[in-house]
């Protein structure tokens, strides 16, 4: 088994080195931390992700949760981790100090959260939903709603989840059927509909699950205006009582129908649930009715870059299993010394071997970046007034289609050039790379498929504001090839940047005219062009690194230190020499008048 | 479950339209045959799948081979199809009337096995296993090896397998270290190793397993030149009888030490074997000593059009599955028209559900077209001779790494797509894509990973002959090329086509200009190039089948036949404006000089 799973040394390269996340602690808000504590949390997340999570990683994708008698066992492996991350305050550890958080930055929280995920996957999610689905209480919801349930739920004593999907309504959310009823209490209703794929659903590792679930109130406006948002708890209070006992909790009629059973992610159970079958579900309004798909929405930044730090958290854990095999197994002589009589040279001695580790590390360093960036917007956005504060937040939401998909899109690929170094034996379970081959593929689908985030992109974020959010991002860019320029071993790189971005910059205008001609012409690659800006954007990031390489060498470094920069350096060539160069097709067929894809018919296939 | 798995119409289309296979019974050889006959080959295929292969292909996933008590127990559901296989004479219907064989071109033998595999995988590899290494007995065996092992591996009683693969020796076959002593009597050898990945090495749905092994003859040449190929039977014949009984078979120390789990493909056996581990393993030697490689090459042609096949059919099984639930499964609304109180429409109505029906479509019907054109020229060099044959021979030797490869690097990402069609049903194991997406995943590694092919076509296929092979293959282009230009609606398709063909000429002499400078830099993308080389192969293939196509509309037709003739060239369209465009960034990457997977060093990832 692969011993190495992330890289401490790339983190604090990315945190301190490049994005300088101590700034933050300028701020009153974060003014109580300093690099101390934000690697206090880096180390207790290490030691968890080491002892805990990791050693159930094999061993909960082979027993996976299963049904039994109505409710979702999990492996019991996962009980005393849920309580860990509960007693140590994981779940509400962004929140303020008034509710009882400790005001981590998300920079911080998020870079935490990577390791548990490289670490384990499945067993990392549970308190990620729980904080989530709080944050929604704690944003939106009244102070009796706060009150009730999100103490149990930061204690990690109480799942929390998000109930979106339906069996008719996934991608289409403004389709759901499920209903919510008036009763004589007010912001109370009862609850009646179907859920699918909740994530943590339902499961025996938790004392109840408080489900954030979107219903539409009888009578109110079709489509997604009569969305709203519920509390919507598997055990409900005895209103009775004012004090919460457990023996004051009762049944609330949401009936887990079934528990799926997946390609990968197998550890984390997905429900199937019944809710109201009884007509006994009560849920509790969360803000005011029909504004759930705006809440949610608000909500959902967050969540998307976190699938986006999944997927590359998976695509790390398989890039160390590959190159520590690759660095391990000897195998067939270089090309330019072919003697049968000398020994055989380790795989990682071949260029093509290079090449797919060279791939992976640019993927997944490019994407943690981007990641951590997009984390620093949020939280200067949060910390922030006025227009600087509006920036922040046009940039966060313009990159966040881009830091969700080309992750997930891209990890895909290198878990799968990580099963290719391993030969036959990644292939088979004796490693871990085909584990990690499976978990990667859910990324592309949850929280928004490929798809849905390239119409995100397109026909939404680089409309918004007459196009501020992109103009602000090329401004962004263009302070990055500003400062790269002054060093002469990045110039090459500078150039072909700029390049570049005046290519996307004219497949933008050329798409944005067909805007008013043919609705569906213009978005019909919107997944192309979401690819093509994904591409654009890890360029970005790799030059952004490539700086503080370049700089650091210059200055004098030598041993492990000038290896790393190096590293970073060789990182950057790979991806300018390999994946830039991919927006040449993809602009080629973007700004070509071959509708085939609109025009093709049903029949046809 | 899906109910189609692939398209008896397109299969039509490819052999009798576009390559006239029946023009192959004017050869002695074929002369029995006719349309009819090949018919009833693939209609017989059609039903065994249908009715034997296709309702086992979730239960063998489900319920791997296991070692229990030293032995392989399969499914036993595959006991009867094996029975089947046997009875039908589908081992040995390839070969001459002479060998109890029905002269049946692999033109057709290859499709019918292409409908065994699209309908499970996993249960058609057994009969074809026993194939090659009848075939391999059968080419360089003495008669005494004929008679005594091939009776009953045609008859399906005998399992037959390749044991190439060691421990030590994978990719680089040359370091095998399997031993081979000579005995007293001629042609009989004490055989000592270890074999790993052997493929249907051990199980209990059949009598005896006659491995074709590689070993080295002790005291013969190092490296590759000193490997001789070996019949070792899991049990041998007693040598003091004439007639073989079974009663008569002895256990020739041929000692399953596993059964490999694996990531899917999980109903076929898959054994590490321990050789002569109590001194008491004879192996009897094919043809002449050292000439293992040689033997083995020959045969891997085959094996390796075999594997595109199989990926192929995977990738066409996913294609229908996901064609399918876009026809069925009502999601959103079309772009242009998003009114709330309309019902949802099916999904195949989103431009970008129909691009990833297309990118399936084009890869698996291109790739299928491309194994046909091999099968064709294969059979022709069967029965032809002098340099006509010399020709046929030249050019399936150029295309075999192409024709393995391109099948089964894109299978992945086609059944990628089919498994994104779905969403997050398509991820559960409700449907049957999440398994074709495992089981494409082997494709890229087992008979020669992609890298070695791309190092077969650089380094040596375009080389032959001076270049002979490659010349051969543009003439054939050409000739496509003329005959498409005669259509007004196929110009814009030659002028790519062209447009490309005369790049990768470009590409070509560039990549032989480094050879002679530095042989490592000359082979260091010979991956990228393969990938370059496979598009535009495609490409050609797939304006061969619009010729046809834009010919019969021409010509009139209507109702399903022209909805068939649109589809094709809907999907040439589709492959020239998004994959043929791909050869932009390939090219770009390729004429670059920068080295930096060749200068990277292990100790900077």
């Amino acid at each position: 088994m692969a011993t190495q799973f992330f890289s401490k040394r790339n983190l604090q390269f990315l945190l301190y080195e490049v994005f300088n996340a101590e700034s933050l602690t300028q701020y009153e808000y974060y003014q109580d931390h300093a690099r101390e504590t934000f690697d206090m949390v880096l180390d207790s997340a290490e030691q968890i992700a080491e002892k805990l999570l990791k050693p159930l990683l094999t061993e909960m994708d082979r027993k996976e949760p299963q049904l039994v008698d109505g409710k979702i066992r999990i492996h019991e492996g996962m009980f005393p981790i849920l309580k860990k991350f509960g007693e140590d305050g994981w779940i509400n550890a962004g929140f303020s100090y008034d509710e009882g958080g400790q005001q981590i930055p998300s920079t911080i929280l998020n870079s935490a959260a990577f390791i548990f995920q490289a670490a384990n996957y499945s067993a990392s999610v549970f308190p990620f939903l729980t904080s989530g689905a709080a944050n929604l209480i704690r944003s939106f919801g009244s102070e009796a709603l706060k009150n009730t349930y999100t103490p149990n739920m930061y204690a990690g004593v109480w799942q929390g989840t998000m109930a979106l999907t339906e069996p008719d309504a996934g991608s289409s959310l403004s389709d759901i059927s499920t209903t919510a009823e008036h009763t004589e209490n007010e912001g109370v209703f009862k609850i009646k509909g179907q859920k699918i794929y909740i994530s943590a659903g339902d499961h025996d590792g938790c004392e109840n699950v408080i489900h954030l679930m979107l219903a539409k109130i009888k009578g109110g406006p079709a489509g997604a205006k009569g969305i709203s948002l519920f509390v919507v708890p598997q055990k409900r209070i005895d209103n009775s009582q004012s004090i919460i006992h457990h023996s004051q909790l009762i049944d609330n009629d949401v009936i887990t129908a079934g528990v799926y059973h997946k390609m990968g992610y197998k550890g984390a159970p997905i429900a199937h649930l019944m809710v109201g079958s009884n007509d006994n579900t009560f849920g509790y309004l969360v803000g005011e009715p029909h504004k759930g798909l705006t809440y949610m929405f608000q909500m959902m930044n967050e969540a998307r870059i976190g699938v986006g730090m999944n997927a590359t958290a998976i695509g790390t854990a398989a890039y160390y299993a590959s190159l520590e095999y690759a660095k391990e197994r000897p195998q067939g002589r270089i090309i330019s010394d072919k003697d049968i009589t000398k020994p055989q040279v380790q795989i990682i001695r071949h260029a093509d071997v290079k090449r797919m580790l060279l791939f992976q590390k640019a993927v997944v360093e490019g994407s943690l970046s981007l990641l951590i960036q997009c984390s620093m917007y949020a939280d200067l956005a949060h910390v922030t007034e006025g227009e600087e504060r509006e920036n922040y937040h046009l940039l966060l939401d313009l990159l966040t289609p881009i830091a969700k998909s080309y992750p997930s899109e891209m990890c895909c690929l290198t878990t799968s050039a990580a099963v290719q170094i391993l030969g036959g034996a990644g292939y088979t379970t004796d490693f871990p790379v085909e584990q990690f081959y499976r978990e990667a593929r859910i990324h592309p689908i949850h929280e928004g498929t490929t798809a849905i985030h390239g119409l995100d992109l397109l026909g939404r974020k680089i409309l918004i504001k007459n196009g501020k959010s992109l103009q602000l991002l090329i401004a962004e860019i263009l302070k990055t090839l500003e400062k790269a320029n002054q060093f002469k071993n990045l110039k090459p790189f500078v150039q072909k940047l700029q390049h570049y971005l005046g290519k996307t910059d004219s497949v933008t205008r050329h798409l944005l005219g067909l805007a008013s001609k043919d609705l569906e012409i213009f978005l019909s690659d919107a997944t192309l062009y979401l690819e093509l800006f994904g591409i654009m954007t890890i360029a970005w990031q790799w030059l952004v690194q490539g700086i503080k390489a370049e700089e650091t060498l210059q200055a004098g470094t030598s041993g492990d230190e000038a290896n790393f920069y190096q590293g970073k350096i060789f990182t950057l060539r790979y991806f300018y020499e390999y994946e830039l160069v991919k927006i040449d097709a993809l602009m080629k067929r973007l700004l070509s008048e071959d509708n085939v894809t609109v025009e093709m018919k049903a029949e046809w296939f």
